[in-house]
């Protein structure tokens, strides 16, 4: 293990702050939204980054940026590593960020210590993570046409955007990767959640990428006068949807493990003072790393409903929106990460990642794993997102290390 | 007891119908809101025919119809009764209209029997009962220079809406009567409520409006990554809502008596499926005959908050919209109405009104009454509000009966 090997922190550090300074809407809040102005500027400015350190660069057909570095041996198949630089409205300097300023750092290293590995090496940004991992979805399964005409946040169409960022999407599916082209896919990338920092721990190694199902639940009662409608003679359909967030707590949380159950939404009408609520309609959405245990919490919540809609007067009904499959990362890479990390003296906790990542797509082309570092009190999607420069550090330390260990196999 | 002497329950019914016709949106239904041409044809079809009938019918400064019938002894004070024909958007047919037409039908009653009354009757139609009962406040107590800038249903300020209506914003306090100008007054409705039908009694006897207060209830939490944040980690302000609205629930139910609370409103941010709430703000009110026990219920509930709140790391706090008092009916006359009632072989019952009336004014200025008749079903406010006509007639006779008894009073 070449331990003397480490990162530049302060180089990171520096271009995080550069980075940070592309996309601002009017009133100087992130906004490097996927396909605006300020994307196409930092992305403009990392392409130049890369091509200074020597890669081979080149924009595929969904808008993906992809940096080559030739390895000793070009019949091996390529390391990739990377992320994305695109943000949420509103959004915070280090989602993304970090693994794409990290996978800049490592070819910096390589380059200043003058390290050829023996696979090619490539560096990976993906277009449009925020909006539904454009990019990376194009590069694992290809693209459809009804989903280049949906309006991406810019205001165009994902095809109109991937047009406007260099991409190609009438030839969209030149974007698409064979199974088994890469030996892997390596992406390091902030917690986004608090556990790492709670517990005090450096380095999380992800064990893959929670699955995820949302629904609309409908819940039906009868909108009455809230003066002449007595107590025991109404249908009130935000009470019995009370029981209900009530009761997905108490179940989710029933359960040993990390699973996650939320009520981000929740509509009533006719929504006054003085009516009792007839209808409301909930947006829920359940998360684990296990699809079969998403399904049967849904079905123990099923139950709970339907004993709640029989004493409430009222009708609790499920539809389902979206539902994405959990990816589990690579057993081998994971115990890469950890033997890195152990070597480089860092504390680390294998963990799920509860957010979605285009790591996730990658993960039906190669074996991936994912490194992660301290969300500062959690907080993600946010101006107030922030990661100590000493994590970003360690953690592009234990990407590189990785990469070599992996590069010796 | 004149009981041979009975309302037409045919003609009734016919002008319920005739009614209902004025006012209609661009796809056919009820809005007949106040200062609108509906409510303006409405109440000239309704002029019509207190002068047809030989009242002398004027119009004061809020836009209130007044009919007058002299009495045989003019040192009497005149006793007043009436409603309202104007209706909430999307209305029905019955709400105000049955007290209305009634007035009419015991005016035309006593014509065909030859009877004139002691004391000089006043038919009173409130101008803009639905939006804040606009013309009984000015009648009890004026209205300020900022309620008649307010814009109502109409989309025209209150003082647009009443000189458009024949009345005289600019001379505005004209329309304010003296405490004790009036012997009583009686207002005939629909209850708007399903006990009356529920359970099989023909008269209600009100023994008073309850008081109402409205709250916000705010919540505040911290919005957080619904994958990445752990459910023991969360500060979630829908779930401190949901325990909130199911803690006021069966705080109000604890109490004995016939108080309402209600969640009527109900809106959280961000407001996202992946999103664990941050904020959840609340539409709150409590209805009761007691404004003391309104209060204490509400004590009760603000320490249940507290208790929440520390249990879901939220702060729950609350702010006062409006206060209504409680109006207490005439317990005399709620003894004429009961003896009406048990005369003419009807059942009965003493309820509260959970819904507020101009009764409620006028209760400030002199001794008021309301008989309450069955609403089908207990809806109200919406094209489905119906009550039967034997019910309408029913209450007309009691009423009829009640101004009698008062009159040799």
């Amino acid at each position: 293990m070449a331990k003397e090997i480490k990162v530049s922190q302060q180089r990171m550090e520096g271009r995080i702050l550069e980075l940070a300074k592309f996309g601002r809407d009017s009133i100087g809040r992130g906004y490097r939204v996927a396909y605006t102005r300020g994307d196409q500027e930092a992305r403009a400015w990392y392409i130049g980054l890369l091509k200074k350190s020597g890669l081979e660069v080149s924009i595929d057909a969904a808008g993906n940026i992809i940096g080559k570095r030739k390895g000793k041996n070009p019949l091996l198949k390529p390391i990739a590593f990377g992320s994305h630089i695109d943000m949420v409205p509103d959004g915070g300097n280090y989602d993304g960020c970090v693994g794409s300023v990290g996978a800049l750092e490592i070819i910096d290293v390589l380059n200043e210590n003058n390290i050829v590995t023996n696979h090619p090496l490539q560096v990976i940004i993906f277009s449009n993570e925020e909006g539904s991992t454009t990019g990376s979805s194009a590069m694992a399964g290809g693209l459809s046409a009804d989903e280049l005409e949906m309006i991406s946040q810019s205001g165009q169409t994902i095809a109109a955007g991937i047009r406007s960022i260099g991409g190609r999407p009438d030839s969209i599916a030149s974007a698409t990767r064979k199974k088994g082209d890469m030996a892997a896919f390596l992406e390091l990338h902030v917690e986004q959640g608090g556990i790492l920092e709670k517990e005090n721990v450096q380095i999380g190694v992800v064990e893959g990428i929670v699955g995820i199902i949302h629904w609309d639940v409908t819940i039906e009662g009868f909108a009455n006068h809230a003066g002449t409608t007595p107590m025991n003679m109404r249908r009130d359909a935000l009470l019995a949807a009370a029981k209900f967030i009530v009761a997905l707590n108490e179940t989710v949380t029933s359960y040993e493990g990390r699973q996650v159950g939320t009520i981000g939404k929740i509509a009533v009408q006719p929504g006054a003072y003085n009516v009792v609520p007839g209808k409301a309609v909930l947006g829920m959405e359940l998360r684990d790393l296990s699809y079969d245990k998403i399904v049967q919490i849904f079905h123990d919540i099923e139950k709970k409903a339907a004993a709640i809609a029989a004493s409430t007067g009222t009708t609790i009904s499920f539809q389902q929106k979206n539902a994405v499959k959990p990816a589990l990362t690579d057993k081998n890479l994971q115990g890469s990460i950890t033997q890195s990390a152990k070597a480089l003296g860092f504390t680390y906790k294998n963990m799920p990642s509860g957010a979605g990542h285009d790591s996730q797509e990658m993960a039906l082309l190669c074996p991936v794993a994912m490194i992660f570092v301290p969300s500062v009190g959690g907080i993600s999607h946010s101006p107030k997102e922030f990661t100590k420069t000493t994590d970003m550090g360690n953690g592009a330390n234990v990407l590189l290390q990785t990469i070599l260990a992996i590069d010796k196999e």
